[in-house]
């Protein structure tokens, strides 16, 4: 049977452009389905994270942080400023300029690869072909491999219907065209915390309402504890355990005004809003990317069911992404998207899934891999712990930032360590020098034996892991 | 025989005082020599690193970086500032307030570990008796080891002798009380870059001249070359192959200037500044550290001569850092702190000498471990080349900073990593993941198979690993 390609990729998101591309790099004709537009109605690969996602928010995270610093900090620095006035139009044309250069350079490498880009909605139907919609237009493409890279949605709240630029998901939160006066967020998890640092350094008055009574479940709740700290203090009014009851579009004084009711331990509060942020969870986009005929199994929470090695249940058809199961980030997909290209072209490849790595941009940063301290406690697992604080580090206190700190986890027998987490400037970059020590199953004594330059922030993670045998330098050891 | 003390360490610096530390930890009688005082006459340990070097220079390049963003970046975000002034005096007081806190940590660090704290010009006597000279005071000590960790000065010039406030060294160049118009460095390494980038971005006109004719000889010349088209940029007027002939301080409009005198390959020319700083260089601190009869070996350098375990030719006596062979850094120094200590304590220690990480904290920074190209090439190896850009990082968009790239370098049979370079964002920090791979003897495809956070900076570091063997999935690849 001859098919029109080897490989066809469904979704241009991180996870699909990467699988794409890395197919080509193998040989293999590729084609690469997305149905991502831009506000002027053209194609725009990327998905959500550099549409709608980790780009543009990191962009007006980088911003906003800057207004921030203006604000706060220039003036110890004997930076006198006579006055800081944000501009939020030019503001929001960079970021989009951002991902305009980024989303354009995917396509520009699609194309050098000669990765057919096809513009449309893909749909997997029976005997490995695809039907690609693009308005009322209908094709259909076979081939040998299809890697579908489908993506997620945000979660939306029957309580809390989205209603244009009033009540958003973290898309409309990114396009506000001017600073709300009072923003409500629901859901304290890492969109909710970027999104209200942004707008709070903007301007905005944030209450960020979340339904677990813990914070962060997922982090090392030494360093959520410390985060809830920082934010709290940074004016983010976060509330805990408080549960979504209903909201209402309430017109006062002619503007359009959201109002929340909410309840906690204390009963039902409500409170009102210019702008309300829904920030609950992502959900895979797996309803519209096969039809029926197309046997694919879904797990009980709607991923596509896949192995280690992303193959679905029906033979040559692979899943990476936010679609299937792990972590929903950019760089798990990304990485899927290598494996699978390379199984396909017959090379071995896998992915090591305990060692992906996560990451909160908000300030300080909150980065981790491996495990918590809790999930170690509830293995059973025997293990020594080194901390060190930013505030001993003389690179953190020439940059004025000495918030947070490094921890480590290492097995108490074997050294091997076991999670590092991190809070504090950069967090996001020395998590790597983690992950890489991990990967290559380093014992906290391999890094204790580790050269790091001075002055640096990674000095803390030398320090922590000299500070997993008591002998951290910088701060006082117990004897 | 009866000692006062295990072990002397003569030096307070980041050799001297984390030997100290080491040794205490490990159950030692330590006392710690120092003869640093602050502006007040009031002791302060740390050394050159704290006082006058890494620590003071990394607090003013960070302020001056401010300013610099506040004036050329700030409107591209879309923050208005009316007016940005620098107020030169704030900006010192903020870096003095760092360095008293630094050094008065260490000094509180011995306290807490018990290190007695000597106030004092140490010298070593013979047999193992250290003298102690405050003013016109003299006490005799005496250890069962010694370590001298004396550091190093910066090196004069006869053509151009120090002058108060005029011709000045690094430590000169920290306390300009006013920004100078027109600044001449004589000079372009390490010290005179970033020196000559602070005041640069404070105002100042800075010509930079350097005898030698290439830029930069330690580092990979493809950096070096990219890094000397960037600083010319700023507006670094840096000129190689330039000799310095002679000064001559100069009263013009009952101003003091200096003229300097230097020859290039064009001939004879002559320069006025309002301040010049000599910046070619430091010698170790070996002349009056120990006396005649103590028969300690100097190399030819005039380096207190040592082996591997920075063991001098008299028994019983360490010398360590900048005072010994090898880069004058202070963390090359601590590590040789904390091995001597261990050793003296019975214990197994050593240094990779050859995983001694470099970096200059000009903007881009610019940091490498192992070999450069150049090496790899004079001595024969068969080595392969991955290459990325920032300019193709999500981050680096994002945060608007994409100038510089990651190298590394790989032997071509094993794929072992054999030198990294970077230049750019934080290359100060993503170099720890450099030394990290290499220290647990990592190929280019251990780095391409670890899972690298997005967006983040060191995802240039994993699509380099990945250039390596031609697969880059962010720039276009060879096919």
């Amino acid at each position: 049977m001859s098919v029109d390609y080897d490989v066809i990729v469904i979704g241009g998101g991180p996870a699909g452009y990467v699988a794409a591309i890395r197919c080509a790099q193998l040989g293999l004709k590729t084609a690469c389905i997305d149905n991502g537009l831009d506000a002027n109605g053209k194609a725009s690969l990327g998905g959500t994270c550099l549409n709608v996602g980790c780009i543009p928010s990191k962009a007006l995270l980088q911003s906003s942080e800057m207004f921030e610093q203006a604000n706060h900090e220039f003036a110890s620095h004997g930076i006198k400023l006579a006055s800081v006035e944000l501009d939020l139009k030019t503001m929001m044309a960079r970021k989009q300029q951002v991902v305009a250069e980024l989303t354009g350079g995917i396509a520009a490498l699609l194309k050098a690869n000669k990765v057919d880009s096809i513009t449309g909605s893909g749909r997997l139907l029976e005997n490995k072909k695809v039907q690609v919609s693009e308005k009322t237009e209908k094709n259909i493409f076979t081939a040998e491999h299809i890697i579908i890279a489908s993506g997620s949605s945000s979660v939306e709240l029957a309580a809390a219907p989205l209603t244009e630029n009033l009540i958003v998901d973290s898309t409309g939160a990114l396009e506000f065209d001017s600073v709300p006066k009072k923003l409500g967020i629901v859901g304290a998890g890492v969109i909710g915390l970027e999104l209200g640092s942004v707008w709070r350094r903007l301007g905005s008055e944030v209450m960020v309402i979340e339904a677990q009574d813990r914070f962060l479940p997922i982090a090392d709740q030494q360093l959520a504890r410390d985060a809830l700290r920082a934010y709290k203090k940074q004016g983010l009014d976060i509330r805990l355990n408080a549960r979504l009851l209903a909201t209402e579009i309430k017109s006062i004084k002619q503007c359009k005004q959201v109002e929340l009711r909410y309840q906690d331990e204390k009963g039902e509060h409500s409170a009102v809003f210019d702008k309300l942020i829904i920030a609950v969870g992502r959900k895979p986009n797996s309803d519209n990317v096969f039809d029926s005929e197309a046997e694919l199994i879904l797990d009980e929470r709607s991923f596509i069911h896949v192995n280690d090695q992303c193959e679905t249940s029906l033979p040559g058809v692979y899943a990476i992404g936010d679609v299937v199961r792990g972590p929903m980030l950019a760089h798990k997909g990304s990485e899927e998207g290598m494996m699978v290209a390379e199984l396909i072209a017959g090379q071995y490849a896998a992915i090591n899934y305990d060692l992906i790595p996560s990451v909160i941009y908000t300030h300080p940063e909150i980065a981790w891999v491996g495990k918590t301290e809790q999930q170690l406690k509830a293995a059973g697992e025997n293990f020594n712990t080194g901390v060190f604080p930013f505030v001993a580090s003389g690179r953190a206190k020439a940059q004025g930032d000495t918030r947070g700190m490094v921890k480590i986890l290492a097995h108490r027998d074997t050294d091997r360590i076991l999670g590092v987490h991190i809070m504090g400037g950069h967090a996001s970059e020395l998590i790597a020098q983690a992950v890489i020590a991990m990967q290559l199953g380093a014992s906290a004594e391999d890094l204790a034996l580790t050269v790091f330059a001075h002055p640096s922030l990674s000095e803390t993670v030398h320090e922590a892991a000299l500070a997993v045998d008591n002998r951290a330098i910088h701060i006082m050891q117990k004897r």
